[in-house]
């Protein structure tokens, strides 16, 4: 192979011989390994010391597989990672699976997965087992990543929907809208003078150091598709209690707010993938507040409703900006596809 | 909608949004649902009794979807349910990841829905979590399907290739490569007159019945991607010592055997997917062998080679059918693509 020419992945990537082994070996193990996944057996083996677990999964599909703030592999990551940590557990390892369109270029590959193995070792979660197929140019695009996550259950943390009572405080740890809105406008060439960015995040290290203050936090959930939109109907329905939200106090960025206006979306049904939804206690909520603030990932949290009464057919309200009351719905869920 | 539209699958199912959670509610849940997986919470919380675990993935992009003997539901099930099996783990949960291509037919959705499900059970491991993403026509193949797995170690088993010695024997479950040659016979269009057959099982009850023998099993490993060739590589090359494999112990169809020397593959090469090959103390695989034949899915079993010497470069060697040697290599990876 000539200097000239760009290395390309080829469908024996993926067929589990000598090709895919060696993808393994100089492409993976260089980036992730470990103790656990250099044994390269059907499946890792984990001492977790307790049984009690939490398991999860998401595929990754987004487009641009690179946006400011992220690409496909540090989103896979932040994904999981989340999903366990708002789930009160604490992330004890990931697996990665990866289904590439046959001739990517091995460099985008590349940096994608060093994105990836990086963000991991971030948020301290190891990287324990994995899966690689290819299939012929046209068949994906480009490349979709799954990622399961395990973790152990924290103790002192009781995330129920029946422990939820009117006056519980609904926090979040910052601007809303910000991933949706990069990717919108990214695939739509906009343009503006501050620069969107995605909010792309692993929480685990911000949710422990909330827990560690003692608040008492009923529920968490982090608003990805669907938005805060979605998750406080959830809640909602789910907990039978309405909820009001107040619109002065949702944090957002100017940029991301003006760019949602062009484009014609509601902030509240935008994708975010470094934001968690909270629900404390009316009387410990400023203690959970203060720990965000004191921590890199929550500087612009905020409380921004709280639960009001319990009914058969609870409801999100919005209190807006000139007083008014506007009902929150569930979106539809075709605003924004390909977002994560 | 009339009766004689198609229902299909759009975009917004991926959404995250009211479409999200109709399809999850009327498609999914219905046929998967459980305690855990019905709280539809980011993860599912477990209670497995022990920490000592085995975590496990793998993404399948098989084609055609269907298949005699099979189908992408059934073998995202069976697949990862084999590797926990193959490590000597009990599986308890798995996960299931859906990429799905918008304009699919919905029936044929709701089909390797079912049968993921009925296979599932069937093996007795519940679908715990879940993912639903929905990439625009083109974009993707039909659908993609991502399980991981769970599984608790079981504790009379130690499973190490140090313990392997020259003299060991090496078992299969039956015949070779009728999975792949399956596929391969589909694609092109090809009949027979006692036609082929996927061998897609899970591999988890047999396997547990022949450690129930007490034989002395070193290792286990399900001969998939690469088939027997890159399984007993793996082998030789972890465990640093040679093998011999007999051809005439090998167990083939003859329709599959026929297929494959009309098509020109080496059904050494060629995927299984409800084999396993295994390795015992010599003094005890007939133990292991006679479990395997007491089982349906074994009664074709055999020992088909032995551990040779301990070598710094060990090599997998075929005694043929005409008492000539030749070298098994590892497969190169591009004889099938996508073939699970």
């Amino acid at each position: 192979m000539t200097q000239s020419q760009t290395k390309k992945i080829l469908l024996a990537h993926g067929g589990g011989g000598r090709l895919t082994a060696a993808l393994i070996e100089n492409s993976i193990l260089p980036k992730f390994g470990n103790e656990t996944l250099n044994q390269l057996t059907d499946s890792a083996h984990l001492e977790l010391g307790s049984g009690s677990i939490c398991f999860t999964t998401d595929s990754f599909v987004v487009k641009p597989l690179f946006f400011s703030g992220g690409d496909i592999g540090k989103l896979a990551i932040c994904g999981t990672v989340n999903d366990l940590a708002v789930a009160g557990a604490k992330p004890a390892a990931l697996s990665l699976s990866l289904i590439i369109e046959e001739g990517m270029d091995f460099e985008i590959f590349e940096q994608i997965l060093q994105s990836a193995a990086v963000t991991a070792k971030a948020a301290g979660v190891p990287i324990v087992t994995g899966d690689t197929k290819v299939v012929e140019t046209g068949a994906a695009d480009g490349i979709f990543i799954n990622t399961a996550g395990i973790g152990t259950k924290i103790d002192n943390i009781d995330l129920s929907m029946n422990r939820i009572v009117p006056g519980d405080k609904i926090l979040i740890n910052g601007n809303i809208g910000d991933h949706g809105m990069t990717i919108m406008s990214q695939r739509e060439g906009m343009k503006f003078e501050s620069p969107l960015k995605s909010d792309c995040a692993c929480l685990n290290d911000i949710i422990s150091k909330v827990l560690e203050t003692g608040a008492d936090v009923k529920f968490m959930r982090d608003p990805t598709r669907g938005g805060v939109a979605a998750t406080t109907n959830e809640l909602a329905a789910s907990s039978l209690h309405s909820i009001e939200l107040i619109e002065t106090a949702l944090p957002t960025d100017l940029t991301v707010r003006a760019a949602a206006d062009m484009l014609g979306f509601d902030l509240l049904n935008i994708a975010n993938e470094g934001k968690f939804i909270m629900v404390t206690s009316a009387d410990t909520a400023d203690k959970a507040l203060n720990a965000m603030r004191a921590h890199p990932l929550g500087t612009k949290a905020a409380i921004i409703g709280e639960v009001t009464q319990k009914e058969e057919m609870p409801i999100v309200e919005l209190i807006t900006t000139i007083g008014g009351r506007r009902i929150v719905q569930m979106p539809y869920g075709r605003e924004l596809p390909r977002i994560c």
